[in-house]
């Protein structure tokens, strides 16, 4: 089970503590994401060196290989990763949805066919929640059906009404097998106001320890995000942590905190790197371009990462041209640092009462408005 | 310029050390490849860690990308890659008769298609110099030309007499520039006794601080290799460190040990470990194949590096599977970590005057006879 104590609000913003079985989470917090059990890239040793709290791990990945199986026999995903800080696992609800090639859905669960190897697998709300216990992560996400942008009202409603079925099993389930994670409720609703609220109501009152915002940035104008967002966060309890599932541009996240949310997870700091651009304080910077050839400043000035106090973009840029892994590896670990610093620097800011500065002060800089 | 100390003999065997600009090295040494200015899949910090004394960098590929100049502007190759310890540059003469696809070669030099462009390109020896003065590693190696395996006698006499030829050249331009690097001779000869041995007595009477012995293991049988290797060792002056280019199986590098030779580079252990096998005390391992699917153990339970104390061979097989980038750099660094300290067991075993018994428990363990 996990704790969370709110410390301060600022506006909207919270700074908090959530504590679980693997150790405290300084919130707001960003989790890079092992989809397959690894931060593509980088190293255990790295994540610790860069101060990240806790990862977010894909149960429907993990499901399929290595087999959750497998991860019980090592004691869990702590212990076959060589991680023993706190760790997430998404459910697959999302990746069946997305990366799956053929699925049938039902309200029993959804048949689909795996992205690897084209067998057929079965995920029922209850399975899920069985594999994540074999997993055993410290917050674990039931499945849900995210309805798509755009989709008719019948679809959305479908969607909803699904993904309170399938929470209320995964509860139960998971009260059933005796607990031990925490399992967090998904809001869904797609884009609809009162889709949203609905999810958000019925979610509270089963009472979970905590909450995740989903099916949003799919293509929506970023207005209605944040209007979904809000509207979630004005409905869900308080006192429990709300995770924005899935996004994490930096000036997503600051305006996720600005509304309330507490938890984020997104591929954007590693795929970014892994593509050669790198977050400096001055916005994104794309350092396999040519204008960085012959440039020997680091990757960003006012960082001091071991990446921007040892390498530069002239160097970094050479091993992006030659195909090398140290070039990814290096802007990979140098946004992790970016985003892990960006979540400390709102936190101290939501602390002394000074956010919306911060906030102001922040796309001064980076540029976004 | 580098001094060299010869510490202790054991045998054919010598313990030293070698002063360089950048620092002293321990020999026997090995050096892993960094040949685009990159151990592949490796950071910086982490060969250190690894207590990697020294990198071998190609002159031919940095020539070809970013281009000497760049580094020069950089400061030399020590600040572009951000590597303050010792630095060897290969000259590419192995680089230019093994990887460009079309070259014409005369007593002046050699003409080349890129490998990456088809641009065409001149490497004269005086240019080769020029160009490792800008690099400006503490230990660079003039052009030469490996006779290839098998060949006609008239072959490997007009490569080995070029390559002498080459050599005083590379020696006069080398002094007209003003020194600054070791300039090494390289033994060239082929695999005729009578040759090798007129190469190594030419390249001592020049005087150069140190030799390379090149153009082995390419293809011709086991014992024929290790003859060459004495009739070098036996005839370059005993005070000079010799390095043994391009061979580095353990095997190899524990017998040309035996023979005199000081220093190693190759990218065996790199190589094996992006393809997924560890070097381990009890011989190699093929970590990425299903036997160690469940096998909770580390690559080496005789290792102590980072990799081995905190990573199984379960979750290095997985990431393999998975095709994670972090399998392959685990298995690179435990392979450098396990280089290293063979080469540091060796040293110890030579300076307590157990050389000898070092190598049949090391064979009887390794499983190489």
């Amino acid at each position: 089970m996990v704790e969370f104590h709110i410390l301060a609000r600022d506006g909207g913003a919270r700074a908090g503590l959530l504590v679980t079985p693997h150790g405290e989470v300084e919130t707001p917090t960003f989790m890079p994401v092992g989809t397959q059990g690894t931060v593509k890239a980088l190293s255990q040793e790295e994540l610790e060196g860069a101060r990240v709290q806790m990862v977010l791990a894909n149960a429907y990945h993990l499901y399929l290989r290595p087999g959750a199986e497998l991860i019980e026999q090592a004691g869990g995903l702590h212990r076959f990763m060589g991680w023993e800080r706190p760790i997430l696992t998404d459910s697959g609800g999302y990746q069946v949805f997305s990366l799956a090639p053929l699925r049938k859905v039902t309200d029993e669960g959804v048949r689909f066919q795996s992205h690897i190897d084209g067998s057929y697998h079965t995920f029922t709300p209850e399975r899920v929640i069985e594999v994540e216990h074999k997993l055993m992560a410290d917050i674990i996400m039931p499945l849900d059906q995210p309805a798509p942008y755009p989709c008719s009202e019948a679809e959305a409603e479908a969607a909803h009404r699904r993904t309170l079925l399938w929470a209320e099993r995964s509860l139960r389930h998971h009260e059933k097998l005796g607990g031990g994670p925490a399992l967090f409720g998904i809001v869904q609703g797609g884009v609809r106001h009162e889709l949203r609220r609905e999810s958000a109501e019925v979610l509270s009152d089963m009472g979970f320890p905590g909450y995740g915002i989903g099916g949003l940035s799919l293509g929506e104008p970023k207005p209605l995000t944040w209007e979904m967002v809000e509207v979630a966060t004005s409905t869900l309890p308080e006192e429990r942590p709300r995770h924005l599932l899935g996004m994490g541009l930096p000036e997503d996240i600051v305006e996720g905190v600005a509304r309330g949310v507490d938890m984020f997870d997104c591929v954007v700091p590693t795929r970014y790197g892994r593509n050669g651009t790198a977050f400096t304080w001055k916005g994104k910077l794309v350092v396999k371009n040519s204008p960085y050839a012959g440039d020997f400043s680091p990757l960003d000035p006012d960082c001091s990462c071991p990446v921007c106090r040892r390498y530069t973009r002239a160097y970094i840029r050479h091993l992006f041209q030659a195909e090398e892994i140290l070039g990814l590896r290096l802007t990979t670990l140098h946004n992790v640092y970016f985003f892990c610093e960006l979540m400390r620097n709102m936190r101290e800011a939501i602390l002394r009462g000074e956010f919306a500065e911060w906030r102001r002060e922040f796309y001064e800089r980076y540029g976004v408005s």
